[in-house]
């Protein structure tokens, strides 16, 4: 295998952050490494393999001679500089949204659909972190009987909103025990043991975007424009795993123990439970876990057909970098991932 | 209206003390207040109207002139006191919920279900906490088209596992914050920055009890054992309000404006949300306040007839010693709360 010239756009942030690392920790083989970021960082370095890297302004030219750009900052730097970066001959990976629901652009969860990441693409998105971590244990069950309808609750973490909000939440809180005024500055709303709707706009529907990304991003990924899904996207206050309680009617009964047992050979899946303590997955579990954590498989009692699951992922790893960097390992033939399919 | 002599016990607890403050504020008259907790409350006492009570322990006679006693400790308590106290002569209103199932005790919401309170009834139940804020929004929705099926998943506070558990919160989180260690003696799993699947004990359905509660709990106060009811209960680090999302289908169609309509007439319910700022009801707004806070009333569109709400209640009043004291006042023919039937 050849190695790679890779660019990083967003190096600095909470998910450029996790990339470098993986990258680093998973051995890809890399020619060169750019990384780029906005002129907050200015002056800035990251470290890469003991190295200082520094960091660079988006040029024109930013992309000669790079192979893989990986697009870690939000949609309107998406917008304007991956097309460039195809233009410059590069394949982008990008982690906005602003190109998961464009027809020409595959939306890629290696474990789940990786037919659908053919050689002529040359941009390629990664999903919604609520999405991700919601298919990676639906994903299995669907292939073997079809979903009819999902209800999803989740219980998103800070990191999400980036590393500022990780820090706010922190630091606001910290003030909080100690009686001390705070002012916020990335949060919208009090976060201090406190939760609120998820802070992405809210749109005329009545659902807030991020709802509307685990409709339709997961109706892409699953290939199947029937599914129904519901969610409700909560902001709660955790540092940087989103947990979800996922109601899932089925075309047909699905059995609490055919679902373990899938769910149980899943790649990037593991179960964690022990019904003896009530002791389920939770946040703390799946924080740095490359894994999404499932469990607590119920058969809805109030529903033919249905059933519940509680998943919990790392929303920087699975929800964002990792998925990222194993799209990059994919096109790279160096999958460490296994499909379900063939 | 005669004074009460009034019992309370339990009264050094989270909810005995949040009875305490509304007996003053909601100027109940009182002949007499005796306030009972375990022996690990020996010498201390508790103050109201700004007069100092010693803190009794449970003896046979304890209960001899009293006309209401309020049980705010647990199910075991109840079970062996709140008979001897109906045997005394006295009323027994149980937050516990050691009664609640019992044909022969009613479970009442004075705003729903307060006819079913009749004179013989000697003991009365009060709700279980994420049952009541639930209802307080569905019960009167549920009058103008009857309820089919409700999916719930909640957002639970420390301050339903008990006055220590607040404080455990508090106090873990301000280590966790400055890398300190901590030893957990009342909540079972780390807390700081976490959250877990509801502590109440796991059952064979795979349903822990809390679920179940509000499985059978609802149906019973109202009086629709047809209804259908799912729920996932989460414990969240919030200190004292359990938030709600409620996705309930109905037997035909129900508009989000109807809905709103009824709910902005509904006694004991408040609407909060501001569409401009997506800024729905959050703990820290129910914290305090003696209403149900409801809203984000959203038309889901992957079912017919279903309509999906937000409810946050503070745990400690409406979802316990506020419930209680009404269902006190209203025994006392001083109720404050308007009935939706009649």
């Amino acid at each position: 295998m050849k190695p790679l010239h890779l660019a990083i756009v967003g190096a600095t942030g909470a998910v450029g952050q996790e990339a470098l690392e993986l990258l680093e920790k998973r051995h890809l083989p890399l020619a060169s490494l750019r990384c780029f970021a906005s002129l907050r960082s200015a002056g800035k370095s990251v470290v890469f393999k003991q190295q200082s890297i520094p960091i660079e302004h988006l040029t024109p030219d930013a992309f000669q001679g790079i192979d893989i750009a990986l697009f870690c900052a939000g949609g309107k730097i998406s917008k304007e500089w991956a097309p460039r970066a195809v233009d410059a001959g590069a394949i982008v990976v990008d982690n906005s949204s602003y190109f998961r629901l464009d027809d020409r652009v595959p939306l890629i969860i290696p474990e789940i659909n990786s037919h659908a990441l053919l050689p002529q693409h040359r941009l390629i998105a990664s999903p919604n972190c609520s999405t991700t971590i919601m298919l990676m244990a639906l994903a299995p069950l669907h292939r073997v009987i079809p979903i009819q309808r999902i209800v999803a609750a989740t219980y998103q973490a800070a990191s999400g909103a980036g590393m500022h909000a990780m820090h706010e939440l922190r630091e606001e809180t910290h003030a909080y025990i100690e009686g001390r005024p705070f002012e916020r500055t990335v949060i919208p709303f009090p976060y201090a043991f406190n939760l609120f709707t998820h802070n992405s706009p809210l749109t005329e529907s009545g659902y807030v975007e991020e709802e509307l990304k685990m409709v339709h991003e997961s109706r892409k990924i699953l290939e199947d424009d029937q599914i129904r899904i519901h969610a409700t996207c909560v902001r709660v206050p955790i540092l940087r795993a989103h947990s979800e309680t996922l109601n899932v009617t089925f075309h047909a009964p699905f059995s609490v123990e055919d679902a373990y047992a899938i769910l149980r050979k899943a790649p990037g899946i593991t179960l964690v439970e022990n019904r003896a303590e009530n002791r389920f997955a939770m946040p703390i579990d799946a924080s740095g876990n490359e894994s999404v954590l499932c469990g607590r498989i119920r058969e809805d009692r109030s529903h033919p057909n249905t059933l519940d699951l509680w998943v919990v992922g790392d929303q920087l790893l699975k929800g964002a970098a990792l998925n990222a960097v194993q799209i990059i390992e994919y096109l790279q033939g160096k999958s460490k991932t296994e499909k379900i399919h063939d």
